[in-house]
């Protein structure tokens, strides 16, 4: 191994550190324990949705010494084996009729909890989709429908969500109603911007501060096509989302348990203890992927000539989730467009090492949760024939980053605290 | 004036100070005395060309004893009123017949010096489309119509110029080629990534590492549909640029007057003085317009929600040139939309203000160097009835912000150190 190959293995080996030190700040295992309700002989009712939900669940049955039942549906391939807890897989992004059929379970089973019961949410990112209740009326293929026409319309999140909420029998502290008069205490795993508890997996604990007018509106606004069933549901004023102080609401307590700003401080520490000067530029910076990966690419320029914002060494960490607007036929995630996108502007300047990489494990449609590059990653690449532009041009940074062996593959992380990304320049 | 309003205005004048200072950095009537040549009574010979180069002239007059003669080529309304130095006013950024014209009389003027004479260059950003020459064999439409397919091809810049130096009479050391055996010293004022001076103003007094074979690739590359001319122009190996050690050029220094960083480093002194940190970012961030707008909106809520990566008072400060990707009809120049799209991003977001302007006074192709905006821009824009996300959307952001009456307007500055962007968070 030569010395420059043996700096490439030193830099990456840090930066592999940093991430899985991100995804370890965000398991369940380690941060369930200290967040469960009093009383740990008691018999807790466990519902849950996410990503991360199944591993939650084996966190509760580790530390809970009193009875447990429930169920708890997470993606597939993302389950993690439980004695007293079901857990139930299905799909994601768009929702299936496994998460339709679990959903209809959890209803039932919170519904019949009476005033003694304790009822325990384990709620991560990726469960909106998970659960699916279509309000009566509804049908689910009708609730797609309206669903691909959100997506389509340009509305923000945001909106799309109200619109979701008020369609749904669980979304926007829906659940939380069905399991009054029980108590509820819901334990969330962050990945959304400002951490907002109504805004992670649509808040099916939370109460709601959107309106049925402002669903409407947004609908209205946007010109969105919907069913009949849909436009007399959100017209009919009995379908609103409960509201602050709303009696239908189960009393309970919400913890944030795990945020993408904890994982990044912990990525910070392990630079931070080999000399590295870490600067966190935020936890949940969005934008199209290829366009941050420049704008990253000229921060880590202007350290290399001028010592700003900060002097070498030093690494550039920031969270949150980019947008890849797809316009070729390649399986690019964000965190893989990101890098590539980031190499092709670097344009093998010296002494500049990235990660980009999915917390969840699973970087888009991949089987990677992210990759790696520095400053050979174009030579190796030409060497191989395999054009940066071009791969960029087509969305297919898996392949790109498959062929030069520079993938970062853990599998399903049973954690989701959104994307992670570290620019280490030497 | 309400205590709101009073720290808006408080604001407001900082960034306008900051703009100011950076602006006044690149002043080339303070930068261009220091790199005179020395023995202030001999006759000089003046060419340039450039946004900033008529008052590059201006400034040769006022610190210059000796006798001046020569001819400088800028941008319609760019001129400065000169004694001995001719000023010719061309159009940019697409050539038209004047700029074509002043060319072929500043390379007959050059073309007739001897050994004794000295020549004064002085080149800034805009140069390149001022300066238009077609070798022998191309006309001026046949070059035009190379330049457009270069623009749709998806080519770099760096590839397009590489085209248009081995299509030019003038460009990639061809100037200082027909000064020789004449001494030619060159002021330049960058205006692009790495401050690179083959690259201002497609550097017509300074060697060329490209060459004619890398041109023909480019245009097999991206397969440019070129006149046959051009293609037997390039085909031929007599047209190729002056390279190091040409005996061709003439001897010379080469000075960068102002640069990017060092407006960037000017701007930073007045928020230090203060009390606010200042954190540059870049002096060559790229990138989509709006996207970098988001990126940015991310940092400064970070810096407001967790104090990274540093704390408030601070100002995130940053140039280069960003990409506008026209969709609508409106005219939204790269500042205007940049900063719309924070604004957009921010939603209202308390504490943070901005400015984005270009150091050369016109933003696009708006009558505005740029705007700024504050924590209440979406609430006064809402009240005239003005959505900013149609605004953007349409890329109109000149509109929105002439409604708001928010626009920074300077006219022409006659200077160019390309675009400046503040993020001021309180």
């Amino acid at each position: 191994m030569s010395a420059g190959e043996f700096d490439v293995e030193k830099h990456f080996d840090l930066l592999q550190t940093m991430f899985a030190s991100a995804v370890a700040a965000a398991d369940p295992m380690k941060r369930v324990p200290a967040f469960l309700p009093e009383g740990s002989q008691r018999q807790l009712t466990v519902v849950g949705a996410g990503k991360a939900s199944a591993r939650m669940a084996k966190a509760v049955e580790t530390a809970w010494q009193g009875p447990l039942t429930g169920l708890v549906v997470t993606r597939y391939g993302h389950a993690e084996e439980c004695r007293h807890i079901e857990i139930v897989e299905a799909a994601h992004p768009v929702p299936d009729k496994a998460g339709f059929e679990a959903t209809r379970r959890i209803l039932q089973i919170v519904t019949d909890l009476g005033p003694d019961d304790h009822c325990l949410a384990l709620i991560s990112g990726g469960g909106s989709a998970l659960l699916t209740a279509p309000v009566p009326g509804v049908s689910f293929a009708e609730k797609c429908a309206v669903n691909e026409a959100l997506l389509a319309s340009g509305a923000s999140i945001g909106e799309m969500n109200c619109v979701r909420k008020h369609l749904s029998c669980i979304k926007g502290g829906r659940l939380s109603a069905c399991a009054a008069p029980a108590a509820v205490t819901s334990l969330l795993i962050s990945d959304v911007p400002g951490d907002d508890p109504a805004v992670i997996a649509s808040g099916p604990t939370v109460v709601d501060s959107t309106t049925l007018a402002e669903a409407r509106d947004i609908l209205e606004r946007y010109k969105i096509a919907v069913p009949v069933s849909v436009r007399r549901v959100l017209r009919d004023n009995v379908h609103e989302t409960p509201k602050p102080g709303d009696r239908r609401l189960a009393s309970g307590v919400t913890h944030i348990i795990a945020a993408p700003q904890q994982s990044l401080e912990a990525a910070a520490s392990e630079a931070r203890a080999k000399g590295v000067t870490p600067l966190i530029l935020g936890d949940s910076l969005e934008g199209e992927a290829r366009e941050m990966g420049q704008v990253m690419a000229g921060i880590a320029r202007q350290v290399r000539r001028h010592g700003q914002p900060v002097s070498t060494p030093c690494v550039l960490i920031s969270g949150g989730e980019t947008t890849v607007t797809v316009r070729g036929d390649g399986r690019s995630g964000r965190n893989g467009e990101f890098l590539l996108a980031l190499v092709h502007a670097l344009d093998g300047a010296e002494g500049i090492y990235a990660i980009a990489a999915d917390t969840d494990g699973i970087d888009g449609m991949s089987d990677a949760a992210g990759a790696m590059a520095g400053p050979d990653s174009l030579r190796r690449a030409e060497a191989r024939g395999l054009s940066a532009l071009n791969y960029l041009e087509r969305n297919d940074a898996h392949s790109f980053f498959a062929a030069l062996n520079d993938q970062v593959i853990t599998g399903p992380t049973l954690t989701n605290v959104n994307d992670f990304r570290a620019v280490l320049i030497i």
